[in-house]
């Protein structure tokens, strides 16, 4: 997997890098994200996870919007999350991911919310591939010899 | 049009009320709506306008979910608001809307958020229907006879 | 604790019953609540949760607004979603949620999202008070003796 | 007014970049902007036009959250987005913005979407400074002369 590179485009505007197994992005913390406790909202951690997955995957070569070409899309089944502490607006945070095991059926991707490398929150979300028509649909082989290596057994 | 009955199921769950040409939708600000100024943060006027439309087509007895089945999508080309004083959470609002214009090709909504009687808002919003091919497709003769009595002219 | 009626007021847009321990509140999907795979989106279903809350803390007589007057926030340390089956567009939703345990400093929220009576999703969050000075702040015995008796060994 | 870098710092995770009086950002529509057309929801211009005035505001040297720690808010007054064309999941889109207009009691912004140079939507939003006692709240002189020569006549 190479290192990306995300200076020679203006349509690569995000910064990610691959570390290892782990890959990482860096954004801002929305105003619209914030909640009146001053605090970014608790949902949106959510939403970065998945940012962070759409990064994770383009890093490795089969970006989502790919995927979903091929027919495959990843609805959640399970998520979590643990605050440890918060996020406020403007923050410069980063999403640390990793792919914690894949099957056929299924993938887990752990994460890390991170600000000048103190961790803000973890958490873990589980996928199971499905078709076009909405039933589940295994990874191909060809998928899946991409995604093992990255797991923690790879 | 029948006045719209909240009461009778617990499928319909909202509190639409219609009067002449207006329809009426009441709800409450959600936390995840509010941003660090306390406030209802100013996207989510347009999120609400989208509800109202819903509420609005389903009155008319043509729920949007139905114009969908029968191949309209109704994207927006133009959307105006105009803040007259601050939402805040937990307020029960009420959002009226009517239609001021429509056309085989193109359908303008107008809105006022009100809280207690008492304009928090205005705004409009312009939609030109199109085909699941994402090419614009004129409304049907039926459909214009359904929308056209609702509007100033009609 | 009474059972609520949402019929009286205008101010009180909610469909919100109470049963026992449980509370249940009913509302749409909106369609800003879609994503491109035609589903509600993932994270959504935690915004649904903090309706949820503030529906249960105003059906139990202490209004979320009411416990921020009083200098309490209740920010989430953990959060949890199992997606059982999708939920779409305009699907009236119902959300019922119980406490599950509360102690002086924490509160645990459970949830089951359902259409028609059918299991979408569940769920749990873990609050810890808060003041705010954005330091753990325990419940008043007040606060605590009427939580209390809504929990499975209340 | 530098030429803003963000390549030195991992806590400047953004691109933008100043040219004139016109600052540009470049950022990926996000999988939760998305809506069951498949395209980006209407309501997220508004996030993004406010993605761009905190990017505008940091590379101009006053960021947003200094502004508010000298007990500046901007609450938006009205805003307007005209939709040319769809934006897509994963697209990289750029926002160019400039003040076309500011005074001391009012500012206004003019926003342009791109996809790979191609216009995808106009926008403008008026503000109106207040204090943290939400009233209106004149900016300073420092603040004016900061401004000023950023507008088409200044």
């Amino acid at each position: 997997m190479p290192r990306s590179d995300n200076r020679e485009s203006a349509f690569w505007p995000e910064r990610v890098t691959v570390d290892g197994k782990e890959v990482r992005t860096a954004f801002r913390v929305r105003y619209a994200e914030t909640d009146q406790m001053g605090l970014a909202y608790y949902a949106n951690y959510l939403v970065w996870f998945e940012v962070m997955r759409g990064d994770f995957m383009r890093a490795l070569g089969v970006p989502y919007t790919e995927l979903e070409a091929q027919g495959y899309y990843l609805p959640i089944i399970e998520a979590q999350v643990r605050y440890a502490a918060p996020a406020r607006y403007d923050d410069a945070i980063e999403v640390v991911a990793r792919i914690k095991k894949v099957g056929s059926r299924s993938v887990t991707f752990v994460y890390r919310v991170e600000r000048e490398g103190k961790p803000l929150a973890t958490g873990w979300t589980v996928h199971c591939p499905m078709g076009k028509n909405g039933k589940p649909r295994a990874f191909s082989r060809e998928l899946l010899s991409r995604l093992r290596p990255l797991t923690d057994e790879g």
